[in-house]
């Protein structure tokens, strides 16, 4: 079987030296990936430069993305030829648009107009004591997946914080139908720990528990085995 | 001598699954930490997670901070006691004061109120279409070590980027004479690559250039230690 697998988190640049990021460790995509290159299985890891990698192996490709933008590019031909995609790589949601000084944003009238605007220096500058960052939604690359390849077994996750866990769960069923996932890893930041990953795996009709990264790992291994025998 | 260097790039968060990241991959910090200890000297490297760090040696002590706030409360008892001050991280200038979506802006009259607002939520909501971030700036590091301890030797960083030569050098004697610093290393990210760096240190009267990070390293060596003899 051919596994594709995302990890880490993507990065939006603000300017040549500024970027927004989000946090991910890509612990738990390496221990996937691991877990199939040791049953046989050939897995592309899709993951960034900050991400913890798994050892070189003759059956594992690892590419290497930044952005949204790089990511969508790398992952649809991809999609196109994988039979799983466990995609828990943590995606930025917003890409920043323009940015600038308080000052400006008080004397512009219509705000959309701002939206528009596109930031012209390399290095945006520092002077002022306060600071406007316009944002845009960035395409949501779990949506396109199905669209990309109908016969991918999909596994998305969701990362919630703080919450309990009727709202996680029902969070992720939303996700599980809109995006047409075959499962989805719902867990919440503060349920992770060192050593510790509470997390639930759902499909349609059931929900699995997992304790840690390896168990976590260990479930959605045999969830998608069981599929594909 | 005791010599104080800091490296990599601070973050400032934006909510528990985001943040704003300052690039630096901590290389040439570690070159500067590897020549001192070379030759004998003790070193305290102030870095971040995510940077290069020198190889373990007896007269090397590593302490990883996060964001402005962590570094100043870190480094304000350690520049009271080195002898030389070697700043090379890629410090934050703006921080994250609250992020809302544009409706929200524009049914606020007066803006000024929105920099006094915090979220309060864990993990902002995703939904908008475009979001807009107020950023405040951070307390500038640099204009600090002086007040800290006076007699210290500081060899600030300044980087620009596309920008011409002139530009370049007037930028960082402002610097120079602004934070007291005794050197200043000027640097301008488009001259930057792999195996290049161009990078002119200043004093008050005088301009060396480097053209490689070991480059810049030594010149740094050479120029304090001058003015520790």
């Amino acid at each position: 079987m051919k596994i594709l697998i995302t990890s880490g988190g993507t990065s939006e640049s603000i300017d040549s030296v500024r970027s927004i990021t989000n946090h991910s460790t890509g612990r738990l995509g390496k221990k996937m990936a691991d877990l199939f290159l040791n049953k046989g299985d050939h897995v592309t890891l899709v993951t960034t430069a900050a991400a913890v990698k798994p050892n070189k192996h003759k059956n594992l490709s690892i590419l290497e993305v930044t952005n949204v933008e790089s990511l969508i590019e790398t992952l649809e031909p991809l999609v196109k030829e994988h039979d799983i995609f466990i995609h828990s790589m943590a995606v930025s949601d917003y890409t920043p648009v323009y940015m600038t000084d308080v000052k400006t944003l008080e004397h512009t009238k219509n705000m959309e107009t701002l939206l528009h605007h596109k930031n012209t220096e390399s290095k945006i500058s520092s002077k002022a004591d306060y600071q406007v960052l316009f944002l845009k939604k960035t395409p949501k690359v779990i949506s396109l997946v199905k669209k990309w390849n109908p016969n991918i077994t999909l596994i998305g996750f969701k990362l919630l914080v703080k919450t309990n866990k009727e709202e996680l769960l029902n969070t992720a069923r939303e996700s599980l139908h809109n995006n047409q996932a075959d499962y989805v890893l719902a867990n919440d930041l503060a349920q992770i720990s060192h050593d510790k990953h509470i997390a639930y795996l759902l499909d349609k009709h059931h929900v699995f528990k997992a304790q840690t990264k390896s168990e976590i790992a260990q479930l959605i291994f045999e969830k998608v085995r069981t599929n594909h025998d």
